[in-house]
């Protein structure tokens, strides 16, 4: 059902670009819808893409241009003159060529507006590059048809059909008062079964969801999952229509913020993937990497103080990783259903001294099958003391684990820091100190009483 | 602009609950959306919630069930005799109604079924519970509106009208030939815009993408995605229209995808929330604990076996934490980026080699910058033995965990394994276990050496 890449195909399509054989890359082409052209073109250096990408039709090169990588746009666009930018986001829904020439050098922008022959179009899309970026502005499209609620059913259907070239998919129309203020909506549904000369007044729905422009672009993503909405009109701050967002603009927020938070957690700082340069990779991941060595340092100290019971107990050494390793895995759980419990908003009210008790419950459990577990090995390997001591601070550790790792996402959400952010390393690290402090700690007590 | 469910409100709420007070309950309700209500419920106990939901509007209340959390929603059911049920579900989008029938008991489902009185709504839901979880027979909805290809407009829209109270949101006209199969479509716009005494094959859209009823969810979703379609037809083996699948619906496919990666690679091993019970929170966790357990056995023989070597340097023992944690924190970042982009389908091909060089790249870099700091540390602060072994040891590892943390997910997912699911777990004890040994090694080999 989907368009699978070949690396035959792409072989077959390199050598068709250096022979020139145009029919070969169209006759390939023709059948391919613009994302899978797109991920084609990716995959080709500058010229090979630029190559192709005259090839294609009219209708369909806009359409590839928005679905390729923004590396290879970059580059892509980079070897176009302004006006043949001009023309093809002069066919793009507005906010598409928004993105797309908010993308551009400062010069150029002005240079490609000046460029676009449909007057309205340009300055629509001046009009959407203002909008600061993550906000409902920045999301949003021009392209709607809006009627006053004194106007009849077939002066609507007349303006929709008037507008019809400009707006591609439409699922509903805008009531507005006089002033052009959003008072309601009327689906298409509704429009199409309603006698031709009844007024929209007696037949719209006064009762329509809208967001303001500088509502952020997280908010309006949740607030059209929540209300299972497929468009939602944006207003200014005096309640005049001035936009609508469609849900696949949202799919995109949906699918940024959720690809946002393994990283995090994962201590990977910067937005990166596997195709970016090395030195870029490098970069996103120093600097946990450096906060895990202090952390490790700090933990050597620690241990250091202990040396002269190391050289008499050496076995004291072997549990040193099984109490770290713990102590981070219960760290990390923890952590991590706090930090989805926020993402998703399944976590409610701010009273989190329930949460604290319930995580230290499930600690608690796990803590006194773990440390049951590792008493029955070490007291059948090694002896009782050191058993005790393992299995001891290993419960101690889990219940330090299970607390600091709800403790530290839930506090740092509620001081506006996103708690993925440095929850993953933040809590490993603080683990890993206080996993030795109380190891070490027990043995001594243990060892020098007994 | 969005519902915030403020502790008054929820206090205000239940006293009137105690004091039978309808009227206050209908008002404090009367301007709520139904996901906002079903927000409310939630934190009911099951008396309280069986009291509100009969207060609620006969229209509102059936969208309230919908939204309600899957445990308060079964709990309120079983107040419910099957007839209410029924009446419930009556007037739900047949996809809906679908899911809520499927999480009752199998005697109570045909028992709820012979009650719902619209005999075609009856029919849709057995046929849709018939489909497999996780595929689009199971995502789709039976509510469309299919027109002959030899058809006119105003037929057409004659069969809308009739249609209309069925279909509650409607994006686009079918067009399927004498044998129901899909053929095409058609925009409500086109429709609106187009002479009534036009015949539908002159005006469709022939070229139409579909999927089967047998198309895993996922899959579904990605291609809704992919294409950014609001709507996508669903066909049978024959071709023939069975239903269709609405975006809102793959909104919660993709949500539920994405956080299904987290907690996997968290350790976590079964869908659990924050609100869920004790012991089934213990028992999701525990399995990996278990294995982290073994895999710190494993260590603590590894370590043991140089008992005599940390009698004489107990100062080998200072870095075993660093050590290990930095080997996890390079095999989660590692794999992390490698889970997410299989998640994405943003790593192509199947050429896993050019991977695992870029990857071995980035563990020289900051393998580099790590070892030659900590070689400075442990030069200063303890000997140059030590802070060679230290320094070498952590530059090994770090390279090892790269190559781990990519080549381990990427032979998961070949071989159809979540890589998410055990890559977490497995990666971070493997580098544990391989860290130590490494340590260790090449420790007694400096020190007897020197």
């Amino acid at each position: 059902m989907q368009f699978e890449l070949s690396t035959e195909m792409m072989d077959g399509l390199k050598q068709a670009i250096e022979e020139q054989n145009a029919t070969y890359i169209k006759d390939g082409l023709y059948d391919l819808y613009a994302p899978d052209i797109a991920l084609i073109i990716n995959q080709l250096n500058i010229e090979q893409a630029a190559y192709i990408y005259e090839l294609l039709d009219d209708e369909v090169a806009p359409n590839v241009l928005l679905e390729l990588d923004d590396d290879t746009r970059e580059k892509l666009l980079a070897t176009f003159s302004s006006k043949q930018i001009a023309e093809q986001i002069d066919n793009m829904d507005s906010d598409d060529a928004a993105d797309v020439i908010s993308e551009l050098p400062e010069d150029i922008q002005e240079e490609v507006l000046s460029h676009i022959e449909d007057i309205e179009q340009a300055s629509d899309i001046a009009e959407l590059i203002n909008y600061d970026e993550g906000t409902a502005g920045s999301l949003m499209a021009k392209e709607l048809v809006s009627v006053y609620a004194f106007e009849t059913v077939s002066q609507c259907i007349e303006e929709i059909r008037k507008q019809a070239d400009n707006v591609d998919v439409m699922y509903a129309v805008y009531v507005v008062d006089n002033n052009e203020k959003l008072i309601g909506m009327l689906s298409l549904k509704k429009l199409i079964i309603s006698h031709p000369l009844a007024r929209i007044e007696e037949i719209y729905e006064p009762d329509v969801q809208s967001v303001k422009t500088t509502t952020p672009s997280e908010e309006v993503s949740e607030f059209m999952q929540k209300y299972d909405l497929v468009v939602l009109p944006v207003v200014d701050q005096l309640g005049r229509l001035v936009g609508r967002i469609t849900i696949d603009d949202v799919v995109d927020v949906m699918r940024e913020t959720a690809d946002e938070n393994m990283p995090r957690m994962s201590g990977i700082s910067d937005d990166v993937d596997t195709n970016d340069k090395l030195w870029r990779l490098s970069r996103a991941r120093i600097p946990w990497l450096l906060v895990g060595m202090c952390g490790g340092i700090v933990g050597s100290r620690i241990i250091g103080t202990y040396e002269e019971s190391i050289k008499i107990h050496p076995e004291m050494a072997y549990f040193i990783p099984l109490i770290g390793a713990m102590g981070g895995n219960v760290g990390v759980q923890s952590s991590a259903i706090i930090v989805q419990g926020l993402a998703n908003n399944s976590l409610l009210g701010d009273n989190i001294t329930p949460k604290l008790i319930k995580e230290l419950g499930v600690g608690l459990i796990n803590g006194l099958i773990c440390a049951g577990l590792i008493w029955g090995y070490a007291f059948l390997i090694e002896d009782w003391r050191l058993a005790a001591t393992v299995s001891s601070a290993l419960l101690t550790v889990i219940l330090c684990a299970s607390f600091l790792g709800t403790f530290v996402p839930l506090t740092m959400n509620r001081f506006k820091i996103n708690p993925a952010l440095a929850t993953g390393p933040f809590v490993t690290t603080l683990n890993d100190i206080i996993g030795s402090t109380i190891y070490f700690l027990m043995g001594r007590m243990l060892y020098s009483v007994f």
